[in-house]
């Protein structure tokens, strides 16, 4: 019940156009899946992604599992059923967030024990359990449980979370019943090119219908995690869906992309949004600052989203100082449809030929520019 | 460019169909108006305001004259361009803010001195200074100054503030330029019949377009409330728009109709939403309750709201306890719908002739019943 055509490959780049069907519908790829970590895109609801243009929710099981529980879920008939998503949703494995989230962890060959951010309760996490809960929470696409390495990370422990990450990825796989879910693998081996490339290959065995890049937007610096992709991409089959996990700015996807990469997902542009920091087509607005106060033009005059079509600075600063909570709302509908829009023009541009121009276009245009003096002095 | 035409009056209460027309359209009464205190309704937009029902939306002059401040507004145009909501608009004069946020503030004949609770700023709003403001933001029916004495309140003070009252009114009027917006007259007179006389008899000599009772709903007894507004509708010319300040709770909106009022505003459906206290057909719902964990029902299955159309208790349980942005709204939506049906209710039955046999029957459900032992040990 889940396939994945590729439809393109970029003759200049090594991006790709391809269609991942499922048995909530169809996703266009390359595709960003919009977070939904606790059962619920932060301040919008799954309609809205909808129309933003968003195909693919994606929960978070180490979130899910501890607050409301999979049992509850599963009474609802599953996570689309919960949230009131009918579209194609992709579960983690929660072995990141419980390294990320966890103050205690402790790793053994077995799984991973460790304590609830929310009460302290302890844990153990396996490959069979994390594929237990996933299936009760019934995504689209589930993933293996891995170990993900922090960074820097000497070669040795690296090279031991890639064998944990290659036997875990067989008991999941074994664990795995529901031929519902899709079950991806996902790629581990840190900054080390060759443990990146026997990782892919002692996955590659399991001959899993998808593969994620793990590890990476951790505290390396950008072009390394370039690098990382540039090795990892070509090392995982043409005819499977390849998924770069948590990344990442915007001008990381489209490099992403061009590397190859089919699936991303990321907190920024909703975390960014509830900070205030928008996007925009000229660059990136921080809307507490007072040159905003009067200013009656809308975020970007270029976006055509529902906030920009009605709301201005002005309004839209007034109501993110006053902590209206509608300013969370109107903002973050702003910056998804950002990362949605260029989404959709990368595939646009793939489809159309005219990918490389736009790639090189866009890549310019999402330069980070060094703050102006004056402004940097304000906030 | 305002008028109220009273369509109807019920033949065995005093309740009235009517209608107000405004320069930004119009408004069938009883209404009830959703509060924008500074500039936005509490994590809804205003088009999901008009979705569910709201015809109009109060906005606070103490609030937005703090913050972005009635020059901001102005420059966009007014309040209804600011805040993107093209019907009707309400601002109140300041004055009760004033009294209920400020720490300090000291009343004098021309006005009163109070600090901003923002910042601590000391401001002086005099009856012309919120004519000034009001103007500026462009509402379509503004409010006199009014002084709303507290509760309890001795007859001598309640007196002064009627005095004043009266004074600040001649002086609001005065000072009434834009015959685009209609200037309501406040009457005050605390708990004492002969006062409240006193105030709308003073306030008739200036004609003004409608009329408000306001100092109700600030601490005394529902029963004295009842019969403030019983003594005090009848003083009101019966063609012009008598509007009910603050109030209240469904079943005091309830009673309050059936007593000749028109007009109502309230914090309660947006606020008590907010902290998981929701309104159905069959009584509160305390959302936090533990009952709700795997209830996979809606709120309430005779609501037609877009969040029973879509959501379980088990969701909406599980979101608010994970504080998730997206429970405020959610629960904001179904608190509000609830208080817009109750005044379609009034409005269908009174126009069908069956308004005392809803009153009656209606009441009888709003009655607050006592919590179940059980439950109340849960919270």
């Amino acid at each position: 019940m889940f396939t994945f055509t590729l439809k393109k490959t970029d003759k200049f780049t090594r991006a790709r156009l391809g269609e991942i069907e499922t048995p909530h519908g169809k996703v266009a790829t390359p595709v960003f899946m919009t977070i939904g970590t606790a059962g619920a895109v932060k301040a919008i609801t799954p309609e809205e992604v909808k129309q933003l243009g968003g195909q693919m929710i994606l929960g978070n099981t180490y979130h899910l599992h501890l607050r409301p529980g999979e049992d509850t879920i599963a009474k609802h008939g599953g996570l689309h059923q919960f949230i009131n998503f009918d579209g194609p949703i992709l579960t983690d494995s929660g072995g990141y967030q419980v390294f990320s989230l966890s103050k205690i962890n402790k790793v053994t060959f077995d799984g991973i024990r460790f304590q609830s951010h929310l009460d302290g309760e302890e844990i153990y996490l396996t490959p069979e359990k994390s594929i237990e809960i996933q299936q009760k929470l019934g995504a689209d696409i589930i993933m293996c449980l891995d170990e993900c390495a922090p960074y820097p990370c000497d070669p040795k422990y690296a090279e031991q979370a890639v064998a944990r990450t290659t036997a875990w990825a067989k008991l999941c796989k074994r664990a795995h019943k529901t031929r519902k879910q899709a079950l991806f693998g996902i790629v581990q081996g840190s900054v080390y090119p060759d443990l990146r490339e026997r990782s892919a290959k002692e996955l590659l065995e399991f001959d899993f219908p998808g593969y994620a890049i793990g590890g990476l937007a951790v505290g390396e610096n950008t072009g390394t995690m370039y690098d990382m992709v540039e090795i990892t991409a070509p090392l995982l089959p043409a005819d499977k869906p390849r998924y770069l996990m948590g990344v990442g700015k915007p001008e990381n996807i489209l490099e992403a992309v061009a590397r190859g990469i089919d699936m991303f997902d990321c907190v920024l542009p909703t975390r960014n949004a509830r900070h205030g920091y928008l996007y925009t087509s000229h660059g990136v607005i921080h809307i507490k600052n007072a040159e905003y106060k009067e200013d009656t033009r809308p975020l970007d005059k270029n976006c055509d989203c529902p906030v920009c079509a009605s709301y201005t600075r002005s309004y839209l600063r007034h109501i993110f100082m006053a902590d209206e909570p509608l300013a969370q709302r109107l903002l973050t509908i702003h910056n998804l449809r950002f990362y949605l829009k260029l989404m959709q023009d990368i595939r646009f541009h793939l489809q159309d030929g005219t990918f490389k121009d736009f790639y090189q276009k866009t890549k310019e245009k999402l330069k980070p520019r060094p703050p102006k003096p004056k402004k940097v002095k304000r906030k």
